[in-house]
């Protein structure tokens, strides 16, 4: 497989091709960069000097189409929509990782990110969770990777709004994100001396993109409406998302019950781990790997359903979660170039 | 006045002395620490060389009574009742940041502490939290400095339980703190290496000492039982709390109306800052100040109340609210040794 | 006395604020910020919200004279030059942080700088390196604030330049600075995700501006041309320098006698603390405080110095600094408003 | 190739397991632990859950002679001995990745370490360090995997001392190293509160033991006796080293031409990448790889040449490294399993 990685300035750019490095099935062929085209990866990029041989290049669909079979798209929401349909119309597969592709509402859509840049295609992918939508992901050569505030909300709870368990609504989600969830963003707020020890909520009250999206998926899986009150924060970290939702259960549910109910649904998953009675999920146990550790309590003051979940928002939130994605789209063992173990410590 | 600081080798005790050592009013005459008692304080702590011509010594409460006339008591609980009790003894006014004090029912200290070491002074204590018990503080000569957690979980919801605006359970109080928080403690869990980058929730489901002390003094301001779902989480940072509390209004609350009640109960107090709309507390305004920065927020879609407040866990949330009890205590300015600026950045 | 403070956005000027907020005879009576104008104080710096009730104005030298006795300038160099003109023309007494009147060496300047904005006032300044010259700042009105690395250099290594007890040249000095030092520069490289976990030298090889101002005050010091080879390298951390030193004596050198050397030199300092053989400097000890700690070792494979020393750039190698020139300047007490303890932990 | 890895609870043993993991040829078939014998590889390590389906044991030899082939054994320095002397015995291949046979000479192990637990073997292994002792390595069965300090000391340095191009005394070495050097230590002074905007020299004056393993490699790649004035610091990162070296070419020395004998040194080598002029080693281009990033440049004040080298300590510093020698001493091509990406951001 000759495959392009569309917008490699940023970091899901960077973090595919440290991925697919590893991948046994994937050629590197084709790596652009509208600012630093013309530049040897290698110099862009020092922790990958002398692991490709490549040079970064303007994105030219026409080029693409022709030197690669299927295409990471890494570019900023907006941007990426008219590069996804050029890419399609050139015949590639396509992993789209911004929000272009996510939303099946074209209102939702323009309410949050404006008009749509390529309408043609909008609804028209597959929306790339696995453990939620694989036999769709198996059969498309068209993917919208989720965002990584989704994945990280949608995994512990999917079970529960499928089983009817809690109450659809308000489910209230706490979630805390390392800084690398902004991109390259070259803003004050995401400065060394401004976040280091630091941590703040931001966007709260529903302002949030990716409300909408988690609301689409949670509604679909439950079979209702499904509303949460989100609440973005910011880490004094790098990498990685851990979440904590409050949910009230329909009836009194035990502890071990909750649990079980995400063995059940997940005991043969690959990528989604499901910790046992008495362990929390932490940054650190999922770094640089492509899991999603989670665990689901029962507070025993309200009888409340506490789930937590915790993955790097860069793999198993982006760009893992993409390669996850390219192996079933392409019949592989899904776990290909996957299983690496997360750096710790 | 002269000062003990009696369990200096702990972080709250080391901050005591930093503010106490700039206090207009306060004379730092006993200082003690049981593991480096013989060591001059600028040896045993290197920050405060050529700042403090002392030496710790070990705790003596017939020698603390004879040469100081206020003490704190910076011990973990259980040690610390019997000293206090000693010192109570001895004729010295005291101010305890251990949880030997705070809660009101034996039962309940009992359960989640075990057995009262100075039972004749249990719930002697007035609460040392100033915005809400002013009065019992200034007529006192014995307090107990509420926990970190408490303090930054009751200052935002104090107003909307005495308003009777919000349903008094459940409420869900998703709560992250900085590792000073836990002390000098020497486990794994507290390394750099394990910490870093790293993030996690823990004692979730209920589990944490501070839930009583929450529901207590909740409850006594709502004039209701309170039922708080509460989650503890650690953060990579140093100092600071940052915590995020979701709660049901009774009726549909607007924005203006949630910030107008906390302004209304703060407009006028000097430590606690209510932020203007749109803005979110953070770790980095409070960092080595005595405030507490909160604000209000309506979820737009599930109409929630989100409450954020953030806070230095080692000043308001220990040392700092202590001397800001003693100031009370003693007729004193209340901002006496207080109103430091941040350390930002 | 009061007091402005030119140029409030960068991190020296809001250190700045931090300080004088609780100098005892310090008024804060103008504050600029040509990107904030017009913004409250509070507002604007999160952390001072409620300790200074002004607000941020353009720079305009004549409303400065009118309002102020004493001017802090805090803008970058070359822009510094004809605001420090404009206010000496006004008749206030300056203390400018920038590098504009450091050097005393014109073709210096232009060789590291370019044109010089003020050429009339070159060379006029105080070195304001109290430790050093402490009587021309006393008697001075015009004061140019030391580098962060030069004055983490110079006050361990003068006493042996002046003692004549080491080789002139070379003199290596490896010196890691916290990120701040590099004020709020938005660039890639200072980003959260690219410096947490990271350390890099840059501008190896003598190519840092500060190497011009190191060389200028150790000759002075010691009578001979010395020459540095100085090598500066960021820390994944906000505040604070440690330098290390490494010398050749000119005759075989005891520990003893270069720690009675510092001690001889310090002993009645301040704000230089001499550590006891065996301890070596911390960014920890003087984070937030205006100290240098220094240690001086002998290598016993080598015969070599090792010289250490820890300051915190924003105070003792920028803000403090200046405060501690203002008080010489006006006749205070040296220590006014500077002995505040570092923030630990 | 069955594997063992004796002692997996310190970091180096933990980062043998996620090299080995991803290793072709290499199957894990037993892991060791003290603390933790019983328990699940997964439950132990949060990190490798659902990776590796093992338990911990106790470290018997006869049974791992039974179950393994070849042993990595990464305990402390002491309790190596023996066990590297039982495993030989029991005709396993080993890499020792201790300090217990890393110096050749008796005397000097006695006077840093004490007594050694295994005379006999004292000597035997080969040094492991590929880039200067391939050869030795390839034929051997018993390997001295090198410290992590002496590694990003030795392999800027030894083409100049092989060159004869500096003199060999004093080298002045400037060390930065990450806390996972130190190990899983229980130290007050290694507390995330403790260490976190921190940094400072340790062990200053020639007194790591480091030093007598960097004078020995150095002296034999030199020729004649080196003496290194070796300042190793600690820095608030979790992994990497940063080391800058300065030494006295005996003639003048360009820029291009140090540069030069560097490409030429190490142009083909996989993991020892030259950095191009003007370009600066970082610990985050190497975080997770098992790469030493390596650059040269003139001081133009002094003439000095300044070395500066960036390598994890726990791959390429350490437990890469020792499947480096693996792959070289069972004739595997020599990057199998290690050709990783870094971990960036």
């Amino acid at each position: 497989m000759r495959i392009a990685v569309v917008g490699a300035s940023g970091y899901t750019g960077l973090e595919l091709l440290r991925i697919l490095l590893r991948h046994p099935n994937a050629e590197l062929a084709v790596v652009t960069s509208e600012q630093r085209a013309g530049v040897a990866v290698g110099e862009a990029f020092p922790s990958l000097r002398g692991l490709l041989d490549l040079e970064l290049e303007r994105a030219d669909a026409t080029a693409i189409a022709r030197r690669a079979d299927f295409a990471f798209v890494a570019l900023p929401h907006g941007a990426s929509a008219p590069m996804v349909q050029a890419l399609r119309e050139g015949g590639l597969a396509v992993a789209d990782l911004s929000a272009d592709f996510r939303l099946r509402d074209r209102a939702a859509y323009a309410r949050w990110y404006g008009e749509h840049a390529a309408p043609a295609l909008f609804g028209r992918a597959a929306y790339g969770l696995p453990e939620l939508h694989r036999k769709e992901i198996q059969g498309a050569d068209f993917v919208a990777v989720p965002g990584c505030y989704p994945t990280s909300t949608l995994l512990p709870l999917a079970p529960f709004l499928r089983a009817g368990w809690i109450e659809p609504s308000p489910i209230f989600v706490d979630s805390k994100s390392g800084v690398s969830g902004a991109g390259r963003t070259l803003q004050d707020g995401y400065l060394f001396a401004e976040l280091d020890g630091n941590a703040r909520a931001y966007k709260v009250g529903g302002a949030h993109r990716h409300v909408p999206e988690i609301e689409q998926e949670a509604s679909a899986v439950a079979g209702v409406e499904v509303r949460v009150a989100f609440v973005p924060q910011l880490l004094p970290a790098i990498r990685g998302i851990v979440t904590t939702i409050y949910a009230r259960p329909r009836r009194a549910l035990g502890a071990e019950e909750a649990h079980g109910l995400l063995e059940q649904a997940y005991g043969r998953e690959p990528f989604v781990r499901v910790l046992p009675p008495g362990e929390t999920p932490s940054l650190q146990a999922v770094r640089g790997g492509n899991f999603c550790d989670v665990a689901a309590c029962i507070d025993e003051r309200t009888g409340a359903l506490v789930l937590l979940s915790a993955l790097d928002n860069l793999v198993k939130g982006a760009s893992g979660q993409a390669v996850q994605c390219l192996n079933l789209m392409r019949g592989l063992p899904e776990t290909s170039g996957l299983l690496e173990a997360p750096l710790v410590p």
